[in-house]
């Protein structure tokens, strides 16, 4: 997507073809800033300390810290270390797993001689499959705003949570692939972005996306949305997820669960927008996935630029109080219009997800 | 209610029995400061600055002004100045208009020698009027509490929203009166304080309160109840009410809905708790309250206190975006289990409420 006019994704290659450039989005919104990766060490770093993020990004980065490795040293013990040393990054992370699994076997069969050159061609491969991945999801998605667009021939407003954003991934993100697509498409759509307390995903990065590329959008606080369904301000909600069960249920971002109840109460059409590769073939019961209990600092401090324009983290709680932050919620499928995935768009429900992975039948 | 151990209302006499003493409110959580208010500029001022916020506890604090006006001037002519003047602070706050109009009808019927004693006198019954409204919805919905506690036999755990606490009223607050009621009577509870963006009244002030009279809490994002309520990890929920239509409709601070929403689909109880002088007796549907659009700041830059404990304000979104700021929104009685009034409980409906307010047939 558009970066100041620039076609930009969240990891490329430099000119010589080796170095790895990211995009520090710790920095965002306040300052775009790009960061070079020149060895594994710088890598694994970068996951680590989240100047990248979101899975699929996460993926392709490790994909590429061991190309980095390899070309720091070819020997295959070297390259075997910082793959384990790589995968330590973000433990919990299964497209990072998943990326460098694929990436090792890759060097295993290698010879010293090629084995460069066949790592970063691999890698290469992760990265283009996403961004396919990506634009497909926009593809299908696309439709459904377009239909939408047909029949109330208005400017089409869609509620978003989170950012499931390009940033999340190489480039046109997930539940954005569809609004990027539809606008690209000139169809008038406008964006309201939840705030997504308490680390602000959706005013510190769906916003500063949006704004880039030229969508037209709106912060709202997350207590905002289900006044805007009453007011039939919102035409349809797309949200990504991080995990959904092959029966339909979504977990995604705490708070998406409260936006489909008010979807659902005032008749708009809920799409959660995702790669199949998040999709749980082992859980049924969407009440069954453990949800992450995370740092209270995320609810009881936050990071702006104060008045002289520096960057600064203040205390927005009383002292000596304490603070709950689980990190997401499951929306049961009864809530859910649709998923868009890269394959097609499915209703939430065992039958229909098998009908467009029948591959997965159990 | 509590501070620092020691019972303290939010507006009171000094021991000359003219000054008027308040907190601070615009210094909470991080200060806990007292202003002393002399004159009815200084009243005009704590309204107009919102140094006293909350529908009662101005109504209360008008009153006084008029009281210090008359201290200061006792010609009839300077306190209808006064008046005038109070009045504008707050130009939308009903209960102002209503406690001033009281006052001044004092003012009219009084000779300049008993006008400062029969003002102050009046303030004072206006003060102990609002006590009594907050003590009987304590002692009402403090029942719903136990009867709720008997059953389960174990900690109860009270979702609320907002600031409805003490700090809005003089004492005890409105959808506080039963927390604090029900902790006062040893009943084993914990709340859950919603953090309210976009002004952040549940971590600023209702966190605040509950942690000085002693009560346990936890502070969540806005995001999370919903969660927490399909893990039954909520009881009961209580919030207060900024209008409720005769037909039972509650406006309250934006996101009360989403609540009421999820408390209805995971069968949890969903009370309002508020004074019978906010029910609307003219208007029929809830969707015809006029809901206040609030400045962008409050959403774009938030207050806390930075690394060195001075309090700063800095911006939280990208720089050039825009932002929409409902401040209200409005649960349709459908999702409500019942209201809490000075005068009892009843159900949310037209029936209901006017068997327990027969003499508002209309």
């Amino acid at each position: 997507m558009k970066v100041n006019g620039k076609p930009t994704r969240t990891i490329w290659l430099s000119n010589d073809s080796r170095t790895v450039e990211i995009i520090d989005q710790t920095k965002l919104p306040f300052e775009f800033k790009i960061v070079k990766l020149k060895t594994f060490e710088d890598a694994y770093h970068a996951i680590k300390q989240m100047l990248v993020r979101g899975a699929p990004l996460i993926g392709v980065t490790g994909a590429y810290g061991l190309c980095l490795a390899a070309n720091q040293n070819n020997n295959i013990n070297f390259i075997k270390n910082a793959y384990d040393h790589l995968k330590s990054a973000r433990p919990t992370a299964v497209n990072l797993s998943w990326s460098l699994d694929r990436m090792i076997e890759i060097a295993f069969k290698s010879d010293e001689n090629n084995i460069v050159k066949e790592l970063y061609e691999e890698a290469n491969k992760i990265l283009e499959e996403d961004v396919n991945f990506s634009k497909n999801i926009g593809k299908y998605g696309s439709n459904i705003i377009e239909k939408i667009f047909k029949k109330k021939n208005r400017t089409i407003n869609i509620l978003t949570h989170c950012n499931a954003g390009w940033l999340a991934t190489v480039d046109w993100g997930t539940a954005t692939a569809p609004i990027y697509t539809a606008f690209n498409k000139n169809i008038p759509i406008h964006v309201w972005v939840d705030e997504t307390r308490p680390r602000n995903q959706g005013s510190f990065l769906t916003s500063w996306e949006l704004r880039e590329h030229g969508v037209p959008h709106t912060i709202i606080a997350d207590n905002t949305g289900g006044h805007l369904m009453q007011k039939r301000e919102v035409d349809l909600v797309i949200v990504g997820s991080d995990r959904t069960t092959y029966t339909g249920d979504v977990c995604n971002k705490i708070g998406t669960y409260l936006k489909a109840l008010s979807a659902y109460e005032n008749d708009i059409p809920f799409y959660a927008a995702l790669p199949s590769s998040t999709i749980d073939w082992s859980i049924k019961n969407g009440s069954d996935i453990p949800i992450e209990e995370r740092n209270e600092e995320e609810v009881s401090k936050i990071k702006g630029k104060n008045s002289i324009g520096i960057i600064e983290e203040i205390q927005i709680i009383p002292d000596n109080t304490s603070v709950k932050n689980y990190a997401f919620d499951v929306t049961p499928r009864k809530y859910i219009t649709g998923i868009i995935t890269e394959k097609g768009i499915c209703g939430a429900s065992e039958n229909e997800i098998l009908k467009l992975f029948p591959e997965k039948k159990l």
